[in-house]
């Protein structure tokens, strides 16, 4: 009999160092914004999204060529806006209905990439998760692999997000479904049960939440609260050079 | 016009460096059940609630006397036991029906001294919360106080704990029916959409929660999640040497 994996939930990345992230996969979500612009990215042919922590980092790719010859894009978000002197920011909207064939994204936001330096160690690298792709990522943890899973919420500067739990539900209910796992968290519990407090209609839960009230950005937040339009499972690998970046599962 | 002040929740003691604490009472919660003991020991007239955070503090306390005359009662639990070498622990039950005049109690336990010791920098003290005296804090806060009020979870060794949340959603409910705040967060968004999924059978909620499942403490759970039996209001206090304790409102 297969040794039963363990699924957890870690409400913000203040919480990461209580986590053993030995023989883990880490599942980073930061659903307004980070991490559905970068799905979308992949999805649209894009061959890698390097994340950064500082501004400063992103720019020194700014006017540097890839491996295809392609001119690297360089996005920058703090606070909701395109930092000044970047073309690009996290807005998933930056990136629908175009062709990235062969092109890198190095990208910094205020949340989702620092949660994604933060769980470098995990020992079985990460996944990125969002509405959009929902799905392929419960069947890529499901049929793929069998580490275990820890799902981390970005939040907002260390502070717990409430749309982020809201996918946390969604995923851990998805993947209990399919499979039992060998232990039961009450972020978990909370999860699932908020999940399903807001289902079907997420907007209107998220109405009165930090994010959707204080930011003017209707059209962004109804396109990332979209569920399983895009198959992209985007899959955390280590160049020749150590850097790390990701890539859609397919190109591996 | 008053200036409105405003409300809001800190899911574990990791994030307390995240709130401003000034001008602000801290409202402590650790429902599991360390903030219920000390309501009870000071409700059966207990002189004072003295929380220090480790067990060698604790020890220091044993074979010495209160202002009283009275020998002072000390209490250590970790992970959910009485730890070798005290008498008292952190169950309700050791302290019901008794008569605690003049008693002062020394008390050590794994999560909430530890909120209490982290949250002593708030400008306006502290106050503890619990099932058991909800509605008394409720109106100390309304009707005594006009400082911020941030409530803050104990949680489990930094983790996030669900009955916290219960709580400390059934207190920002009570206090925003009873007046408006100048805030509102993803947090209290959350635990007041999660007391309200829980309502009114609570204990029937946690049964799958890490506590309730892990610990056999059936008649403690239940004790904790009596609402409302006490009027008492804990409230924290400095003596002449500077250190730190609990007291009824009444006594001060």
């Amino acid at each position: 009999m297969k040794h039963k994996r363990t699924l957890d939930i870690c409400l913000t990345p203040l919480m990461i160092p209580l986590f053993d992230l030995s023989n883990t996969k880490v599942v980073i979500i930061d659903v307004f914004r980070a991490t559905s612009a970068m799905c979308v990215f992949l999805n649209n042919q894009g061959s890698k999204v390097i994340p950064v922590a500082t501004t400063e980092e992103a720019k020194e790719y700014q006017n540097t060529f890839n491996e295809h010859g392609e001119k690297i894009l360089v996005a920058a978000e703090r606070n909701g806006s395109i930092v000044p002197g970047f073309d690009l920011g996290n807005s998933p909207l930056l990136y629908h209905n175009k062709d990235f064939k062969n092109k890198s994204l190095v990208i910094t936001t205020t949340n989702g990439t620092s949660a994604i330096v933060k769980s470098k160690n995990a020992d079985k690298g990460m996944v990125l998760a969002s509405f959009l792709n929902c799905n392929a990522i419960v069947n890529y943890l499901t049929n793929r692999i069998e580490d275990n899973i820890l799902i981390v919420c970005s939040g907002w500067k260390g502070r717990f997000c409430i749309e982020d739990l809201l996918l946390a539900g969604l995923l851990s209910k998805s993947l209990m479904s399919k499979q039992s796992f060998s232990n039961y968290s009450d972020s978990i519990l909370l999860a699932i049960n908020t999940y399903n407090s807001a289902y079907p209609n997420l907007l209107s839960f998220l109405q009165s939440s930090s994010y959707v009230s204080r930011m003017n950005l209707q059209k962004d937040i109804e396109y990332c609260l979209q569920t399983d339009i895009m198959n992209i499972v985007p899959l955390w690998c280590l160049n020749n050079s150590n850097v790390g970046f990701f890539t859609s599962a397919d190109n591996i």
